[in-house]
């Protein structure tokens, strides 16, 4: 099969379709329209074999989390997903490869009325590249740079679960089925970025562990801000996993300030911290003394 | 450096300055606006190390034609450049690489007032993609769908060219500049896109060869096509190589389709042969044979 036909059999047949794509995958370009009163958000992600995932991942957890993880950047806006492109690296044709990827990329894509618009299909070393395309109304995206004074800060995932089932993963350990669910497919926040839409006054995904990604947000707002580790050791297998629970990465839940006793309709979500005028990160112990180890935030790169 | 100071350094300081783009990197989004009456065109292309360009190939000349390559698409649409993203992989932290290679991005970017508004660094076999973002009034994409018969058939370019200079690359034979810079700094056909707006009836840009582009037209036109030799070797070089002419990748030229004797002002077109009833690609020799030795057109993948 040469790319035209691998592009034909597997990833021209997805049950979406959108009055606002007004050209999709077949063309130099895809041709899109937005609607009025709203803003695009764009985002693009690369996910490569033996970096993001390991080189023994299923071809459909591999297309479901390289897309979960695009959704969760639209989450983290408050972003409506709209479309998708998909710029595909293999290092050979594998039907039954491709059957599964395709799967596992439009099972996901299909939850959220989410329509591949356009890709690329080359060969080489297993990358998926993917670039996410989502609506938020003007003026109501979650940023970064929002965070106030006062906020409380919330998380909507007990952190480290994902970090967790990594580790477990590299030392060959046998991994309970909720962590490597955690792991393999993440569940991008959409609905909760749209309920926060308005009522959150910044926001970002945790990719690269709470600490790294809450600095991002306290070093745009030009604020500081104080965690309790007492409130974030969620799960009983993680109480000694301290610097997993704090730079972890791969949860994709998302991290978030507002007013304090928030409450979202229909969405857990667990409020860890406060953010103050005094620049930096502080991190408690439950006695109250400062927490010190602690290695930077998970890099990717 | 790790990726958020390569990042800072290196792609933070773009002089383009766009009212439309709301919020460029460095959240988990970009956030941007689509003026009305507009529709936006997407592309992505994936460009690697070894596949796409040899793997000598100057920092600065990749992130051209990496960028050049995805400018192309635009133009084949008639779009007009708006935002682009970049995911770039690298094996490894060269600074005088990466000052090159954004030098290469953001000189051509410049030209178009095209803003980079995000990306992706990681770390592995050299790739870069890019999703690209234009403009096009509703209702007048160059779409490969409308080829009418009796449509004449024209190119931007004399085609061959960058084939020519890669063929003479493998062989470590000599390049004449012109045929080096044609195959390294393509230069995307924007300007003619845009004045082929309600002017061409269809339109691709060669990036896989003549033949399987042209092929592209007809199939997705439902029409056939006549082509002549003598119409296409426009350079004494290639004069012996008319499958390089003929199924040679790389042009990044315009191929359409519209009225006969078509004058585009400040544009040199050629006229190659014309669109017919009869479904097939015929390619006449200058005796009014049909010319039969033919390899499939260029297959990046």
């Amino acid at each position: 099969m040469n790319e035209f036909e691998i592009i034909k059999t597997f990833f021209r047949h997805q049950p979406v379709h959108r009055k606002d794509v007004i050209l999709g995958s077949g063309d130099d370009c895809a041709l899109v329209k937005i609607p009025p009163d709203q803003q695009l958000a764009i985002s693009i992600d690369t996910f490569i074999s033996g970096v993001h995932f390991p080189e023994d991942s299923l071809a459909y957890d591999i297309a479901y989390k390289a897309l979960a993880v695009n959704l969760s950047d639209l989450a983290a806006m408050g972003a409506e997903p709209a479309w998708f492109t998909c710029a595909l690296t293999i290092p050979n044709v594998d039907e039954n490869w491709l059957k599964n990827f395709a799967a596992g990329l439009f099972d996901l894509a299909n939850l959220y009325q989410l329509k591949l618009i356009g890709g690329d299909l080359t060969r080489g070393h297993l990358s998926i590249t993917i670039g996410i395309h989502g609506f938020v109304p003007n003026g109501l995206a979650l940023r970064r740079d929002g965070a106030k004074i006062g906020d409380a800060i919330y998380l909507s995932k007990k952190p480290g679960a994902a970090a967790y089932a990594l580790k477990l993963l590299k030392q060959q350990k046998n991994i309970p089925a909720e962590f490597l669910d955690k792991f393999n497919r993440p569940k991008p926040e959409i609905e909760l970025g749209l309920a926060l839409r308005g009522k959150a006054h910044s926001a970002i995904d945790i990719s690269d562990g709470l600490v790294g990604d809450l600095n991002h947000i306290l070093e745009s707002s030009n604020v500081g801000a104080s965690i309790y580790l007492d409130k974030l050791i969620l799960m009983p297998e993680l109480e000694k996993e301290i610097d997993l629970i704090l730079t972890g990465g791969d949860d994709y839940g998302l991290c978030f300030t507002g007013p304090e006793n928030l409450i979202i309709p229909d969405h857990q979500i667990y409020c860890i911290g406060q953010i103050e005028a005094k620049p930096g990160l502080r991190i408690y112990q439950p006695n109250g003394e400062l927490y010190k180890s602690l290695s930077a935030g998970y890099q990717h790169f």
